[in-house]
This record gives structure tokens, C-alpha cells and sequence, in this order.
């Protein structure tokens, strides 16, 4: 089996995707804040989860309306400066008619449009934006456009985070490319069909809308929904992935073949959502979170979570500080059932608790581990076989910075 | 009735009680790091209610067996700079041979000793430190040493935190003292009878350990429980309550002068509570939020807690910032169950939101509020009739550099 990451690949190294990112004026800086993705293959599949915050921005309650009930998506705008969430029936209008605007200039129906929204919550959408937005877009489509799509998606990511891996699968090649934004109010909590993070994900492989759905939904647990920079969720997170076909290769359900798309979807998949730790706001550390040999897959998920969130942890991962005891407190406060004296803790593989106590290794011999911009915590409950890991950010005065500014 | 706190109130306000606070050497800074709280009448009730932390520290494990299987407790010895966490067998011993080392010294059993400790998590107790803390602490036994004692308990604490209550029941006078500590690792949820906050109350009321332990439990739910600074609950929370009966006012089980007691009880918590998330490490904002009609007080506690621990809500509130987007997003991602287009939201008596959306207020009529040192944010759900409240700290800075600073 080949399987390789495209250099600098993006949404675009799909042959059939088309993208672009322009400045529509949703950023008072003037940066490029509005995106667009089209596929030229009008038969194009598409699926899409989304937060499951109770407060779902507009645009994330029409997608999912699109992934319940329609066959195709051949386009997907998405603005950054404004969440449209909190808006009500004019919110939930804007979306419908911005999804139009652009199929209008598109040539294709309404309902062949996605729409993702991010930024500030509770301001109406200036549809003069949306409207320069697609008149600028729809010229400035490119078969190169991707990575600047990924750029014009980005609200306090200082870095524009893309990607595509080709994968052969039945002696030919399926590609699949991808973008993504998000370095603050992350915890996505995505749910089938129901995370600010946005992400768009193209490929040219022969699927239905049900099992793209299904391999989606199953692979954003196992990649954004791994990932913590701040414990909050958005009202707004989005992954769409949209399916042209073009390659020629079928996917079919429960298939050796869908195996290898489902991997290599995920391989893209983990490396954005790593790259949006790295991205976190104020990120100076990417650190491993994992639980091993609990009693159930919940303990260890509640275990990692407890940590990966903890001020306490993730200040000192900032501060280079090795004090396993806020660690060990983060455990404790979990909810998860375990036996404090049966657990080991590891900073890498240096063992740091044994048995709920220290395992006696010299302080100096820690401080390595942590000073390093990307290390692991295994805690070992050595209580049953089920594990669990999550990526989390440390937290820096310069989160502080970037959120206590972000709206003054 | 009659009920008033007394000035510069403390443990020592309570007839009968000595204390005070010396320097064992806990603390490299040479500040005092040892108080003792001392009962002149043999027959002193007590109760008290501990962290439900997994990883419970070896002095709290201690005080639990005492709860549920001691009579009376005349002595609390309380050492900060080591929590004596995390410290297996050897620290249980430790937790067990203070106990004796001051009840050697006052010439009382051992089991009528407590201890609480804060500090490092992790490390083995120095038991010459407890010995050099006791041989000081006996003869500096005082009866206005209570805020001396007060200041002993601190760790990342700025200020002192003590308080007194006179309170008429049954045509005499009961009074009620206590002193906390605590400004990090704070969101205690204290569980009878099993927070590193520490409390310890003193009355002269006559009341038997099970009453005290109701009244306890009940009053630890509505004030330490409802705070939180960082989210993070400590293995060392203690609140311990004695009772010397000195004033000779009974308190009978579900009689009137319980309810008079307990009410006394709540004011000395809630105060001192308050007064924690003030001084929580780095604040600069004292944040009520609470959740009124809710279809469950469950579902308006998720909300509220949601809300208070929210990373992005408290940066945006160091930064005096209105942004209620991050409120509604921390509401939607709680868990609770409720409404969005119902939800009304004000920041005092401001509307801030209505019906789910922006409710119109002008930005600038918000500055005001979120300027203040203390304000509160009221999530109306128009769902129910159920509600609930947390108070709650910002995040700023100065948090983070504590929590980066604290043991490199």
C-alpha cells in the first residue's frame, strides 16, 4: 500500500476542487476573511458533523439540516470575523440567503451550498459582506487556491493549517485534502449528525453521503474531538467533507477499501488537529495526555480530560515546572474510578509515580522532559485494559493576552 | 434575633479556644507555616467534611476515620508548605505520629487531635518540622492567637482569612469563629463525610457531632462548593468544625435554634468563601453567576459551573470585556438542559441578552458593569423554577504567573 502527504497539499490538491480566499471586510485588519471551495463535479457527496452546543450558530443548524436531507454539495463559503450564532430567525435567514447569493453565482442550486461561520457571536451578518465576498470568490476560484482558502479561514491561528495525502487503494490513487482554523474556544465535542473549529475536507473517491458520514463521524472522535487548547466548546465548529468521485475509486461500505480511505482520512484528519494545538492561543507546548490499562474506555476519557483541561496542569507545563502533584490532583477530581495506589505516572517513558506515590526520580532528571515543546503523560491505572489520550495546549500569558484583547 | 460579625473576628473569638501560628520551616520564606487550634473544654464535639478527591491526602484520610468513629476533638494542628499527598503508607504514618506528637504536648489522646496540611503534593512529611511546629505552638497558645493562626495557614493567599459571629438563640449568645484558606487549586466539592482549601470553625455552641455534621454538610454545599478559581479540586480540602459547649445553648436536632445556628454558620462560610475567590490567586474580579428558573437545580448547576470555569469567560472579564458570547457558548456546551430562545442573560440588572439573541444594549452601557470588581451575571432559562449560583474569579496574568512560578 502507498500512501503519502502531499507537499504543501491542501483542499486543492483534489483534482476537481477549485478554492480561494478574498477579503470580503468581515476583519477590520483587511486580511483575506472569506473562503470558498467548490467542486466542479456535480455529482458531488458530501457529510458534515458539528457541535453539539446548545447555542448551534445558524450555519451549523442549516449544514446539518443539508446532511440529513440532501444528495449533493458542490460549494462551501466560509467567513471568518463573525459566528452568526446567537441571531435567531435573522441569523438563521442570512445563512439560507448567503448559501444562495452564492449559488446564484455559482450556477448550481442553494441547497448544493455549505455554509461556515466564525468569529464574534451575537452580531447580525452584514450580507453587503457576504455579497462582495462571492463576487470577489467566484472569479478568484483556483485549481492552486487551497492554501489561500486556509489562510482566509484563520481568526487567532497565527498560522494557516492544510494538508492532503494521496492513498492507493485498488491500484489506483485516492486523494484527500483538508483545511482547518481554530486556536482558541476549542474543545470540540463533535456529533454525527448533528466543533470554532471549521474544517473542510475533500476527495475525489467514489462514496455515499452515508458512509463518508459514518467514517467522518468516527475519525473526529479520534482527532478533533482529542483536543483541548481552552475547555470551551464552540457554538459553531464544522467539519464538512465533500466527495467528487472524479478518481473513479469506489468506497463501498465495510470494504478493505474503505479501510485505507478511513486511515488515511484520519491521518489528515490527526495532523490538523495537532497542528491546532501547536496553533492553540498562546501554545508554547503540545503535550500528550494518555490514559492506559483503565477499567473502561470512560474512566480513561474522563481521566485525560481532567488533565488535559487542568489551569493547574497546563500552567505548569508552561512554567517547565515537573509537579506530577497537580497531575495526580487532576486524576483524583476526574470521576474516574480507579485505584490511586495501583497508579504510575510517566513524563515520557521517565517514571515519575509509582503506585500513587513519588517513584523517586530526581527532579533535575524530569526538568529535560518538560522543557521539551512536546512531550507525553502516560498514566498507567494498571487496573484493567482500556485507554484513552487526548492533545492539550499549555497556557501561557499570552492566552491571557489574546483573550482578555481579543474583543476591546 | 439578634446577629452580628465581630471585628477582626477568628477561631479565638469563640470563649474556650486558643490558637496561633508559628514558623516550623515549612516555608523556605521563614513566614509562619504552623497553626494550632486548641479547646479548653475536654468534651469538644466536632465534625467535618473532606475532599472527594481520589488521591484524598494522608491527613485527610486521618480526619475521616476520626468523623465517623471519635467522640471529641480538642485539638487541630494545621502546617503549611506540604500537603503530605501522594505519600503512601509512610505519610499515613506521618498524618498519625503529628497527631501524637501534639497530643503528647497538650497532655490529651491522640485521637482527639486533627490535622489538615497544604502545600506540596508529593513530598515526605519532615517530622522534625512537626515536632519543632508543636513544641512552639503549646506555649504560644492564646486566646486572641486566631488570626495569628490565620495567617499560619496561607500559601499563595495574600491575605489572612478569619471571621466571628455572635448570634442570640434561645435568649443567649452563641459564637461562631473560623478561618480558611485557599486561593488556588480551588473548586471544592466536600463530601460528608468523607476541598486545598482548609476551614476550620469554632463555636461554644452544645451540639452533638451528628447535628454538626448535617449543618456542616448542608452549609459546605452553599458557600466552599459554589466557589471556584481554577477549576481545579485539591487532595487536601478540610473543613473541620468544633463545638465546646462552653455557652451552654443547646441545639437540638430540627429545632429552631438549629435553624438560628446554621443561618449563623452559613454568614461565617459565605463570608469567608467570598473572600477566597477575591483573593484566588491572580483576581481581579469577584463574578456572581447564577441560573434561575431552570427546569432542575442540576441543570442550572451545570450552567453555572460551566460559566465559572470557562477559560474564556474569565480572561474576557480580566480583560473588562462584555463579550456575552463566550457565556451563552459555555451554557450551550454544559450539559444543561434548556431553551436557547429562551434564555435571557443580564450582567447586573442590564439586559444583556433576550430570547437567545443580542438584546440590544448598547456595548458602552456594559463597560460599566464588567469594569466593576464585582458583578453578576443572571442566566434567566424562563424553563422551570429551579436555580442555582457559583462565585467565581477571573484569569489574568498574574494566575498564570503564580501557577507557571510556583515550585521552579
Amino acid at each position: 500500500m502507498s500512501f503519502e502527504f502531499i507537499d504543501h497539499g491542501s483542499v486543492t490538491s483534489v483534482p476537481g476542487f477549485l478554492a480561494c480566499g478574498v477579503t470580503a471586510g468581515f476583519k477590520r485588519s483587511g486580511a483575506p476573511d472569506f473562503a470558498m471551495v467548490f467542486s466542479e463535479e456535480p455529482q458531488t457527496n458530501f457529510a458534515g458533523v458539528f457541535t453539539s452546543c446548545t447555542f448551534a450558530a445558524a450555519p451549523v443548524r442549516l449544514c446539518q439540516k443539508r446532511v440529513l436531507k440532501n444528495e449533493y454539495m458542490r460549494a462551501v463559503i466560509i467567513n471568518s470575523g463573525n459566528a452568526n450564532a446567537c441571531t435567531g430567525d435573522q441569523g438563521m435567514a442570512a445563512a439560507q440567503q448567503s448559501c444562495e447569493i452564492a449559488a446564484k453565482a455559482l450556477g448550481i442550486a442553494p441547497e448544493e451550498v455549505g455554509v461556515a461561520s466564525t468569529g464574534r457571536i451575537g452580531v447580525q451578518m452584514d450580507m453587503s459582506l457576504i455579497e462582495r465576498g462571492v463576487a470577489l470568490a467566484v472569479p478568484a476560484l483556483a485549481a492552486d487556491g487551497g492554501n489561500q482558502a486556509a489562510e482566509a479561514i484563520m481568526t487567532t491561528d497565527t498560522v494557516p493549517k492544510a494538508a492532503a495525502v494521496k492513498v492507493e487503494i485498488n491500484g489506483k490513487t485516492v486523494t484527500i485534502g483538508a483545511m482547518t482554523k481554530g486556536a482558541g474556544m476549542i474543545d470540540p465535542k463533535l456529533t454525527v449528525p448533528h466543533a470554532t473549529m471549521i474544517c473542510i475536507v475533500t476527495t475525489d473517491a467514489v462514496i455515499s453521503n452515508k458512509t463518508l458520514l459514518k467514517i467522518l463521524g468516527k475519525n473526529a472522535e479520534n482527532s478533533f474531538n482529542r483536543i483541548t487548547v481552552d475547555g470551551d466548546m464552540s457554538t459553531n465548529d464544522t467539519v464538512l467533507a465533500l466527495a467528487n468521485g472524479r478518481s473513479g475509486v469506489e468506497i463501498a461500505p465495510d470494504s478493505a477499501a474503505e479501510k485505507l480511505f478511513a486511515d488515511a482520512l484520519l491521518q489528515v484528519m490527526q495532523n490538523l488537529a495537532r497542528r491546532m494545538v501547536i496553533d492553540g492561543e498562546g501554545a508554547t507546548k503540545f503535550v500528550e495526555i494518555k490514559i492506559v490499562n483503565a477499567r473502561s474506555v470512560a474512566d480513561a476519557k474522563l481521566a485525560a480530560e481532567a488533565v488535559g483541561n487542568s489551569a493547574l496542569c497546563k500552567t505548569a507545563w508552561f512554567g517547565n515546572d515537573p509537579n506530577w502533584g497537580r497531575v495526580v490532583a487532576a486524576l483524583g477530581y476526574s470521576g474516574a474510578q480507579f485505584d490511586p495506589d495501583k497508579c504510575d505516572i510517566y513524563f515520557d517513558a521517565i517514571p515519575v509515580v509509582k503506585n500513587g506515590g513519588d517513584a523517586g526520580t530526581a527532579e533535575t532528571d524530569l526538568l529535560d522532559t518538560v522543557k521539551k515543546s512536546e512531550f507525553t503523560i502516560t498514566c498507567d491505572f494498571n487496573d484493567g485494559d482500556c485507554e484513552y489520550w487526548v492533545w492539550a495546549s499549555d497556557f501561557s500569558y499570552e492566552y491571557v493576552k489574546i483573550n482578555a484583547d481579543y474583543h476591546t
